[in-house]
């Protein structure tokens, strides 16, 4: 897509409607219970009216999508696991047998594994090809993606999540798999809030204390290199991005255009949710934060957006492997909006209980 | 049941199985995933193994036990509701209609709710009929319950559990329903952790300040006047405990002895928690706290057991409702224990993929 392609999209997202934000925040107060006591899952119910424009929603066929891409600055050594991984792990969601997969497999989540840039020849069985190039160039030494790769990746997210919600999803996930992912993830985050390499780098999957050194030399250095432009999206995706992050992005916006609620799971799902709202601030009103990510960037993209996590569990795995749970809590939302009485229809029509509806419940 | 049948009960209660625990955690590290990075998911498929004595345990059979009484403390006007309200409840779980039953039904979990001390004659269709008085004695003047009364509701808890587990499940949630129980909570905690008052009390379902202020005041002196000996449960609970805060010690207790994880619900539950820890520290093992409540005592609680809530919700409304969400993390950590790939079945057989099995994965 073009400049001008992405610009138009950005301008016909919508806003949350207000008119079901506030039925909804009626039928809240109407519940038999107290005013607030079941906390999040109300807020949750709340801001799915305004994303559904229905008080009554259901969440029935979530998918997770997963962006998968290699990364030219793990030559660098910033990684623990070997680049072939990335296909690996790839081949192995379409089996249920990764983390995530094996959690969505359970729960009857719908996956879709998209390769916008694996280091290998493909296409293979079970992912769907939207190459945009072999791996992003090594962003320690130049700038990983062109302009017109991040146009082309971002697309490519927004098109493969338009199809799966045409097909019916009415919520997504936004996963990734790209061994050495979590360096340009820290570098972008670092661009979008100014932030220094120290502030935003952790550990990724796991690293020793010499190659977690190198991991933030390489971010600090390839920020000083580009000095990428924090209020340009896509400048900071092609100097310090890559193709999946890119993806990602494209990913939340279509969510964005569709009415339908995007769930962010760890450090990589975060930081790219965080340039989608970058591009339109509405982007905020679809997403649904997980979990707490042990990476240590994750609490600053969190305070950013100033949205807050449901679950902590420690994890640190990425993939989307936040988001079955989290799908687990929105349906819960769903069910507390609309399965339970109001307070008329909660009184019981005995005589035992007519003390109680002349004092009023509660 | 009498004293000396309870302390034989207690001595029957097992350890966890520290073969399977060892075997759990050996698995765990063959997993195709960075060591560690499911996080809670991990510890807590291994502390099902120590559980159930199996390295893949499955939970199929969630079930949420209610226990119900009112309390002779709410004429001092310490909660927002009036004492009615704890039987419509009560009949409104069997519809589905309450906030804890709309979500156990929207996911399958069996319920069952268990009078015993609700402040009005039964039975009732749907609630199971263990009534040892109709409602405690008021705590702020004199003991709530005697010793025999505070045993007869634990063997309640303990045999209303027990048939549940007899009868299949293989989870167990712990729930209940009292207007007013804020308070006999608030006071057994402030007895077994030698707090004050104004340490461990709470809104409850929400008070206006000057209910606050008097709850806080009832707590005080009810402690100062009753001097419940915290070395001593079953005297706690008596002074300034209740009937279901009693049972729902029995049913932490039958879930230890049948080795059935039990799933700890808010401020109520988890005071409970602690005190069938209290009776016996195997207890702790079978625990799992789902999220951590509003209610200003149960951090204290959180911490005094040494145990961390997957789930921040900024929930307040009891009944059980956290236990259905918490119940897919325990299902959850199942799925990653028994369906992900060990490192060896994860590596692809094909020629493209040769070079990582020859450098080994991560």
């Amino acid at each position: 897509m073009t400049e001008e392609e992405l610009k138009q999209l950005l301008n016909r997202i919508p806003q949350a409607d207000g008119a079901a934000v506030r039925e909804a925040c009626k039928r809240q107060a109407m519940l038999a219970k107290p005013p607030g006591s079941l906390g999040s899952l109300e807020e949750i119910a709340v801001r799915l009216a305004g994303i559904t424009g229905s008080v009554c929603s259901r969440i029935g066929h979530p998918h997770i999508m997963v962006f998968a891409a290699d990364h030219g600055v793990t030559e660098e050594g910033v990684s623990s696991a070997p680049q072939s991984v990335t296909l690996q792990q790839c081949l192995n969601m379409g089996r249920h047998k990764t983390g995530m997969s094996a959690l969505a497999g359970y729960f009857h989540d719908e996956v879709t594994v998209v390769d916008v840039g694996i280091a290998a020849d493909g296409p293979w069985p079970g992912i769907v090809d939207r190459k945009i190039r072999k791996g992003s160039r090594n962003l320690y030494r130049e700038p990983a993606l062109t302009r017109e790769e991040v146009l082309a990746a971002i697309e490519a997210g927004i098109e493969t999540t338009q199809a799966c919600i045409q097909a019916g999803a009415d919520a997504v996930g936004v996963g990734e798999m790209g061994i050495g992912n979590t360096t340009p993830s820290s570098a972008v985050l670092a661009a979008l809030l100014s932030e220094t390499a120290e502030a935003v780098t952790g550990c990724g999957g796991g690293l020793t204390a010499d190659a977690f050194s190198k991991k933030r030399k390489v971010i600090a250095e390839a920020l000083e290199r580009h000095q990428p432009d924090r209020n340009d999206v896509v400048d900071v995706l092609s100097k310090v991005g890559g193709p999946e992050l890119a993806a990602m992005t494209g990913a939340y916006l279509a969510c964005a255009l569709h009415r339908v609620p995007a769930v962010v799971d760890g450090f990589i799902s975060i930081v790219t949710a965080l340039c989608a709202v970058r591009l339109c601030p509405q982007v905020r009103d679809v997403l649904f934060l997980s979990h707490v990510s042990e990476e240590r960037g994750y609490l600053l993209a969190q305070k950013e957006l100033g949205l807050a996590a449901c679950l902590q569990l420690h994890m640190r795995l990425g993939e989307g492997s936040g988001c079955p749970l989290m799908f687990r809590v929105l349906e819960a939302a769903c069910a507390v909006m609309c399965d339970m009485a109001t307070f008329d229809e909660g009184s019981i029509n005995d005589d035992y209980l007519k003390p109680i509806r002349e004092e009023g419940l509660f």
